[in-house]
């Protein structure tokens, strides 16, 4: 029988199998195998297919139980029949399954019943399983990837301290794939997929325990059983923030059908609530699940709402100011001793209220001094807006930015838009861990979500 | 005296002097002219600089009087004083000024005087001026660019049909550089600064008669004249959309001072009604300002609120559809003829239902399939999300997908999230034309702009 026991052997693995491993460079599983070594994994890969002897360098083994070892985790790239064959077969030396395959719920009645006949197969022979239908895991500290698309398509991430849980395998490439090409990172990606087995309540539990993980972002379509992630939850976040977009609020599909209307937009209503009760932050959008990832990844929630914005562009400061009320943050006029030791200190053509607009004629060091004559005590959160249109304004900017940042112990979000040039440019504050945003809004979302955040 | 008259003139250039013209490519003006050399501008060209008697190959006149010719456009990039003392000298020949100096109303009091001082000599002698304090025209139809700042680090955007009218530079700068670089364009765009004469509504004015200006879009901090602009931008949304995106909403630093908070709000719910009034379409942020130019682009607005989704991500299908819900958009179940229909034409593995979902075993045609199957008298436009993870898809979907957007004659927007790799592929749409956006809420701003134009 499986228990809803611990995991954490998906998460520190010393042994891997790959079911259906194979030379052929188009199938999956040579992709996974790729990425293990590109992953540089330290523990021992054992291919799996009973058609060669070795490949790619490494004994091959014609069946789970040929391998004299115990396996952590047996990734199945194989077809769906296949999957239920082999775990009909001997699989006592394995523990945890990664089933990649799809085939099984999600095309109808006749794959349904294969996942049913799965999962008794999984608690006949006592092995946890992730999936099926599902990309498994793309892990930055055990270095663990069984994602088996590309890494030309789909970049992978640095190592960083939020991670991610999802049902969908195509939400989890696309934000691994835009936080890698954003400069940010994650901690661990879990794509589980069906669910036969290891749902969101598991990993969460695993996760909140997890040292390596600062912050987790939950994607959800279901939730497999409410009460359990309720509890889960509301522990995971008395140790740190976890953020949640809930998809198919109102399936639209569903909608369409009246009788069914009612039910599925009070199920919303219940996730709505649970979230709230768990004090998980809830998002509305993709964009804002981003967004969260990256501010998470270096900054801890905070107490107050009050943004200091500094900008070089009029307009620009002007949009975020706008925003930042739009998501109820608070953008405060600076007190007087503050303006005055601004005038001081920078030259007279900045605007010295908040947002303090450098103009087109800043330097670097303006900004440093914008943000060191403004107390501390009146703001908890700093937007600093660069567009790099400026003639006098260099990369330089971001070493002297980072340096106050360590200093001054509130968060810096750094506000970066426009094309080629710019996002160059801003590449200097991500390589310094400071998260940069690429529209105005962006950078207030994040900002909001620190400030919805304090325990 | 001036006259809320004619400033066709400044779109239609045959002569430019650049007043403070030089050598040095370190001064505006340097760039100035070698802007307007790239462009390829065909009218001729007069550097002014008492200094040089040759600027780069071309004849340099000491003042502008000494030009024998009419200037359509005299560029003032030289000190705020400087623009004066030539105004009081003989500037008989020239009809219209672009005075991109700063140092006016928006550094003080005493700024505030010399604009009142240059407002003086304008109404004098009779010149029309856009500025100061302003980046001036980018134009693709009669190819000016009097924006100062390098190509190296503001893109410049290729010809299209949206065009773009600003108080703010930075704005102006913000948005050529991300529409250049995300493969969309402008017709022309207007950055006016201060306003010490042509304001909105002049501009507004040009842009309703111009053919070369398919659609209209307004970043406004204030409208200088409320009567003059409501009736102008009444008539132009007769002839083509107008979407407006106003800042300083609720300004900050004026909230803060209790006093003033009444009026303020109450002045933004003056603009909004007379945005709704004259039947234009506002947008609430600058990423919203961005994807309305991108579609309007294409696309002319539609009746109706349909939205069919086809997608190769399950996971994004789900956020698109919320998205859309969320932004008062309909997504239709199909009827059951074309259930039918997508059922026989659609590999088993596909999910007919809106959106309908191809999954990672996606092909090329499986996208043509599913528009062309879904009977265009059920949707009303129509967002085709890909991700490029699945194997069998290639860049050729864009040229099919393009193929049947010309037939079909609803609008098809393109969703295409992700890094390095699904950029360079969805590069293939913008080359047809396509709009492509980056993030599943991004196309359905875009969408939502559409379906809220029509008049």
């Amino acid at each position: 029988m499986n228990s809803e026991g611990c995991i954490d052997f998906f998460f520190k693995p010393e042994s891997i199998a790959l079911i259906g491993a194979s030379p052929n460079p188009e199938k999956l599983s040579h992709t996974i195998l790729e990425s293990l070594r590109k992953m540089n994994f330290k523990g021992k890969i054992y291919p799996v297919n009973p058609g060669y002897r070795e490949i790619e360098g490494l004994e091959c083994y014609s069946t789970p139980a040929e391998i004299e070892d115990r396996i952590d985790i047996a990734v199945f790239a194989v077809p769906a029949k296949s999957v239920l064959n082999i775990l009909k077969g001997p699989v006592g030396n394995i523990k945890g399954a990664i089933i990649v395959s799809s085939g099984f719920r999600e095309i109808g009645p006749g794959g349904k019943r294969m996942e049913d006949e799965l999962k008794a197969l999984l608690e006949e022979k006592d092995i946890r399983a992730m999936g099926p239908n599902c990309l498994g895991i793309y892990d930055t500290v055990s270095n663990v990837d069984t994602f088996f698309i590309e890494r030309e398509k789909i970049e992978r991430p640095a190592r960083n301290g939020v991670s991610v849980l999802t049902q969908s395998g195509s939400f989890a490439a696309m934000i691994m794939d835009e936080l890698a090409n954003e400069g940010s990172g994650v901690a661990r990606v879990v794509s589980y997929g069906n669910k036969v087995d290891v749902d969101e309540s598991d990993c969460l539990e695993f996760l909140s325990q997890d040292e390596a993980t600062k912050a987790v972002a939950l994607y959800i379509e279901s939730v497999t059983n409410g009460r359990r992630f309720l509890e889960i939850a509301s522990s995971c976040v008395e140790k740190k923030p976890v953020v949640a977009l809930k998809v198919g609020k109102r399936e639209p599909g569903a909608r369409a059908a009246s009788s069914h209307t009612g039910s599925i937009s009070g199920m919303y209503e219940a996730y709505e609530a649970a979230f709230r009760k768990a004090g998980i932050i809830e998002v509305s959008s993709y964009e804002e699940l981003k967004d969260a990832c990256k501010v998470l990844n270096r900054y801890s929630p905070v107490e107050g709402k009050r943004v200091l914005i500094v900008t070089d562009g009029g307009g620009i400061g002007i949009s975020i100011a706008d925003a930042c009320e739009e998501a109820g943050l608070k953008v405060p006029e600076l007190s007087e001793a503050a303006v005055k030791k601004l005038k001081e200190k920078l030259p007279a053509f900045a605007s010295v209220r908040n947002p303090i607009d450098l103009t087109g004629s800043v330097r670097d060091e303006h900004y440093v001094a914008a943000l060191q004559e403004t107390p501390s005590e009146e703001y908890d959160l700093a937007i600093v807006s660069l567009l790099w249109g400026p003639p006098l304004l260099t990369e330089g900017v971001a070493e002297i930015i980072r340096n106050f940042a360590e200093r001054c112990g509130k968060p810096i979000l750094i506000s970066s838009p426009g094309g080629k040039f710019s996002r160059e440019l801003a590449s200097a504050f991500t390589e310094t861990g400071i998260p940069v945003f690429f529209s105005p809004e962006s950078a207030v979302r994040a900002a909001a979500v620190l400030c919805r955040g304090k325990k």
